[in-house]
C-alpha cells in the first residue's frame, strides 16, 4: 500500500464551509492527526484511526504523521480553518528538516480551507476590502518585540490587519498593549471588530472604535479585524473601500 | 416575495473548493451577477437569471444587484475566490452609500470562498506560514505611490507577502518596479513563486530567488507570493516556519 499525508483545512466550525476536496480526502485515510477538538469534527468510521494531541505540540504531531506515512498510511493532518495560515502546513515541513531523506519523497499535498479572518470578515461586512496584513499575536514562537514592530509597520502601511490568537489566559496584558500601540498609530476613531466562535451558533460580532476597545473583548476564541483610517460602517455592516488609502 | 442579496465565493476555479454554503444559495437564486467569467460558472437553469457583465464596472453590477434585491429577487453576485479580497463585497457597500435609505434594511450576507492566495500557497507549501500582508498590485483604485509604499512597509516587517493582479497588459511595467524594491528591501536570496491559473488544469507554479525573479514571470492570471527572510525550501516546497522573525 502505498501512504500518503495530506494536510487538510477544515474551515472555521460551520460543516457548510468544509471543501469537497477535504471531504474526499477524509472519506479515503486511514488515520487522523490533529489537535483534539479538530480530530473531533471527523466522524469515526470502521478503518479509520483518530489520533487526537494537546496543543502545543505540533512538531511531534507532524512528526507521527509522516511516519505514519513513511509505513504506508493514507494520513490527513486536520487543521482548523487553512492549514497555511498558524496552522499546521508549517509545522509538517518543519519536522521533515529534522527527519530521513525519504520523507522527501512522500505523497504529500495541502488542501486549503476557509480561514477564521475571511468567515469573520464575511460576517462583518468587507472589513479587509483592501490590502491587508494577518498577524498572529501570539508571542509563543517569536518576540513580542517583533509583534509590535509589525503593527507598526501596518499600521504605517495603511493595511487592514486581521488578529490570529489576540489574548489568551497565559498572556491576558499584551492585547491591551497592541491596541495602545493601535490608537497611537491610527487614531481613536479608526474601527476594530471582535468575532467570536465565528460560523459557531454561538457566533457573536462586536464592532467599536479604537477609542472604546478594551482587552476583556478578546479571547482565544475571537478573531480580532482592525480597520485602516478608510474603513466605514454602513448600517449594520462594515467595510473597507476598494480605494481606500 | 421577499427578496435577499448574497456575495459569494465561487473559490479559484476548482468544482471541488466551492463550499456547500455557495452551492445551497445558488440553488435558491433567482438572479446571479458578476463577471462574464464567474457567472459562466454557474448552471443555467430554469427560473435562474444570469447577468454577466465586463470587468471595471463593479459599482454598476452591485446597484443593479441592490435593485433587484430590493425588487424581490433572490440574487447571487459571484466573485472568484473569496468576495472580501479585492472583489465584490466592498463594492456592494460603496454601491449602498449613494442608493435609496431602504438598501440599509435589505436582507444582506456575505459568504467566504477559498481565495487565489490560500489556494496557491496550499500547491506552493506553506509560504504564507506566518505573518503575512495581502497586497493589490494594480493601481485602477491607489496610486502607485501608495503600493511602494506599501511593499516597503510589508518587508521591513518581515511579512511574507501575497500580490493579486500584479501585472497586466495596460501596465507592463509596474510589476518590474515592485520587484526592484523587494530587491532592494530584501536581498537577492528572498524566495518568490509565481502560481498562475491555480487549481485549474493548466496551472503552473515556479519558485525562483528575487535576484533571479522577472517582471514576464507573472500576468493576470498570477498569485505573486513573496516570503519573507526566514522563507526556505524543502524538497519541491516552500515554507515559511511558524517562528520566522
Amino acid at each position: 500500500m502505498s501512504g500518503w499525508l495530506i494536510i487538510a483545512g477544515l474551515g472555521p466550525g460551520d460543516e457548510a464551509l468544509v471543501t469537497d476536496e477535504v471531504r474526499a480526502v477524509l472519506d479515503e485515510a486511514t488515520d487522523i492527526v490533529g489537535y483534539i477538538p479538530y480530530v473531533k469534527r471527523v466522524a469515526p468510521r470502521d478503518g479509520l484511526t483518530l489520533h487526537a494531541s494537546d496543543n502545543r505540540v505540533e512538531l511531534d504531531r507532524a512528526t507521527h504523521a509522516l511516519e505514519m506515512a513513511q509505513a504506508g498510511k493514507r494520513v490527513v493532518v486536520v487543521s482548523s480553518g487553512d492549514p497555511g495560515v498558524f496552522a499546521m502546513a508549517s509545522a509538517v515541513f518543519e519536522a521533515m528538516e529534522t527527519g530521513p531523506k525519504e520523507w522527501l519523497d512522500l505523497d504529500i499535498r495541502v488542501l486549503p480551507g476557509i480561514t477564521a479572518m475571511l468567515a469573520a470578515a464575511a460576517h462583518i461586512g468587507a472589513p479587509l476590502g483592501h490590502d491587508f496584513a494577518a498577524i498572529n499575536l501570539s508571542d509563543n514562537l517569536k518576540p513580542w518585540e517583533l509583534i509590535e514592530h509589525r503593527l507598526r509597520m501596518a499600521a504605517r502601511g495603511g493595511f487592514a490587519m486581521a488578529f490570529y490568537n489576540p489574548r489568551s489566559k497565559s498572556r491576558p496584558h499584551q492585547f491591551g498593549i497592541a491596541l495602545d500601540i493601535l490608537r497611537e498609530e491610527l487614531g481613536p476613531h479608526t474601527l476594530i471588530s471582535f468575532a467570536k466562535s465565528v460560523t459557531k451558533p454561538e457566533e457573536e460580532i462586536t464592532t467599536v472604535t479604537l477609542g472604546e476597545a478594551t482587552e476583556e473583548m478578546a479571547d482565544m476564541r475571537t478573531m480580532v479585524i482592525v480597520g485602516s483610517r478608510g474603513t466605514k460602517r454602513i448600517g449594520r455592516w462594515v467595510y473597507t473601500p476598494r480605494s481606500a488609502s
